[in-house]
């Protein structure tokens, strides 16, 4: 069965929103982001509600470059790694918009997009928002340890981006369409060690990406960039060895991560580099999406990656099974 | 702006799984349901896994009485209560379907059904499966208190089922079609007390229904049911004092809620009635489907509620944000 779902008339990406916090500000891409934030409190009173409000601006700051009223808007698709979702939820409850909301752990963005696409291509929808975004302090509390604790982290692990990102999808007038979108299946290799998402997700993401190939009869070199979210140096690595291993598919001169994008890995001490939902979220409705404008990239296969484990889940001895959607983005 | 969507060809439920615990085995349904477990455990070692298998069982009698093979199934809808909603992820890794992962709390089998039914309608999809689940015991656990702790539950309190439900969706074959769905928006009418979901969720139902009726120049006498999903006794009454208060319109003559119908509320103590994800679809993928299919029943507005919180915004003295998302049921 052909799992590629290719649009006959591609929706487009008609405004993004980036914005970060002062870790993601300081790092390569510092320059792209729409804003950088030094306060990563955000003005508020837990990291919850900080992060609500990070991805609250990142979704204002797509509609104000969209130019026109939220009103105006169909739906929103958005998803966090909270729990219960509330990062997304509290942020827009007072958006007054059709609310989807989707979990898909870090593959929230091309999931998002994904959905989203699907609707605004098919008429459903006029106007789509993709949504989600991450903080490094509220991920922190809820999946590993208290800040104040200080524990150290193993080298396999990422930094979850404080960050979010947004895209408005239309049926036209934008520089970029997302020409196809593939949804994942669950991959669950048994990984149990949660300080080595990347491992765990890797193999979610050669399933993704190696079935948009062979659907689409494509080889890695028809593609300026095969993106991954949130692999990180430790699983990009091992996505190139199984996708070689595996599938005989050498996509090591197309590939990057977004997780080995964000930070400076000797200077700001990232370990295995970024994750969380916000850092392929906020780097592809930046830098990437910009690149696509400028015509200096064309085809862009973004698939993001995403470990749908759960604190008690890891407790409980269970392995982390990982999931990979997809998102052909291409300049018009 | 037009907030339903109408299909020009609506999809069809070719066939339904529905799945419950003990409790619910023994309420005025329990002859409709597909399962009935005494054992609750499901034979796993936690709540969390017992879940998980439930929403399995669920979706493999959905598969089972479709009568083709999980392998021919193009994508599944699913999403849960559980943090990061392992109950959905654990539960399906094995399936090998293309995953979608949803989060609406209890609002979710509307909202995996509508999402699917958009998907089959366009043509993206050929079959799609739309699921959900809750359990007593991980929802206690999670949300409330530690079952041994045995903690006295307060009138308005209702008591979430041990309960999945799956349709499989595609576009004709049925005897019942998805004429047309409706995403909800967030409402948050500032209730604290999330031990009275049913009054944090009432608004989110009336606004859903309301443009509901608007959009579709109809008025409930339309409408053999309207079906909300567990607002319970006490959100149900508000729910009709909302409508009659604010827009003007009676609904009582036709409306009912999974919440009432699960459980007998005098023999079984379930102050306020039933609710969780589950409630709802297993009782929307049994009894209803089947009185639409036997013709007893023809056009059934379903309107499935969630409380968008979770105990982390309850502690940090957030209100709960409803939503309510919904599907017109029309015999074929």
């Amino acid at each position: 069965m052909n799992r590629v779902i290719k649009f006959k008339n591609p929706p487009t990406i008609v405004a993004t929103g980036s914005v970060v916090g002062k870790e993601e500000g300081e790092g390569p891409l510092a320059d792209e982001f729409d804003e950088v934030h030094e306060d990563v409190t955000f003005g508020e009173e837990s990291w919850e509600k900080a992060e609500s409000t990070l991805q609250k601006l990142a979704i204002e700051k797509a509609i104000e470059k969209w130019g026109r009223s939220k009103d105006e808007v169909s739906i929103l698709f958005a998803g966090d790694l909270l729990n219960q979702c509330t990062g997304s939820t509290f942020g827009n409850r007072d958006l007054s918009i059709p609310f989807v909301g989707m979990y898909g752990a870090c593959s929230t963005m091309a999931l998002t997009m994904a959905t989203a696409s699907v609707f605004v291509a098919s008429g459903v929808a006029k106007t789509a928002i993709a949504a989600t975004s991450s903080h490094f302090c509220s991920s922190e509390k809820q999946f590993r340890f208290p800040l104040e604790y200080g524990g150290q982290r193993t080298p396999t692990a990422q930094r979850t981006c404080t960050a979010a990102g947004a895209s408005v999808i239309e049926k036209s007038g934008g520089k970029v369409s997302v020409d196809s979108v593939i949804f994942g299946k669950i991959q669950d290799l048994g990984i149990t060690d949660a300080n080595n998402m990347g491992a765990a997700m890797a193999p979610a993401a050669a399933d993704t990406i190696f079935n948009f190939l062979s659907d689409t009869k494509t080889s890695p070199e028809d593609y300026d960039l095969i993106l991954t979210g949130d692999l990180g140096f430790v699983g990009s690595e091992l996505l190139s060895e199984l996708m070689k291993k595996d599938y005989n598919i050498d996509i090591s001169s197309v590939h990057n991560d977004c997780g080995k994008m964000m930070f400076y890995r000797e200077e700001q001490d990232v370990h295995a580099g970024g994750s969380g939902c916000g850092c392929a979220a906020s780097i592809v409705n930046s830098y990437i999406y910009r690149r696509i404008c400028e015509k200096e990239l064309n085809k862009v296969l973004f698939v993001a990656t995403g470990a749908l484990l759960s604190p008690t889940s890891t407790m409980q001895g269970e392995s982390i099974p990982g999931i990979a959607h997809g998102v052909l983005l291409k300049g018009i």
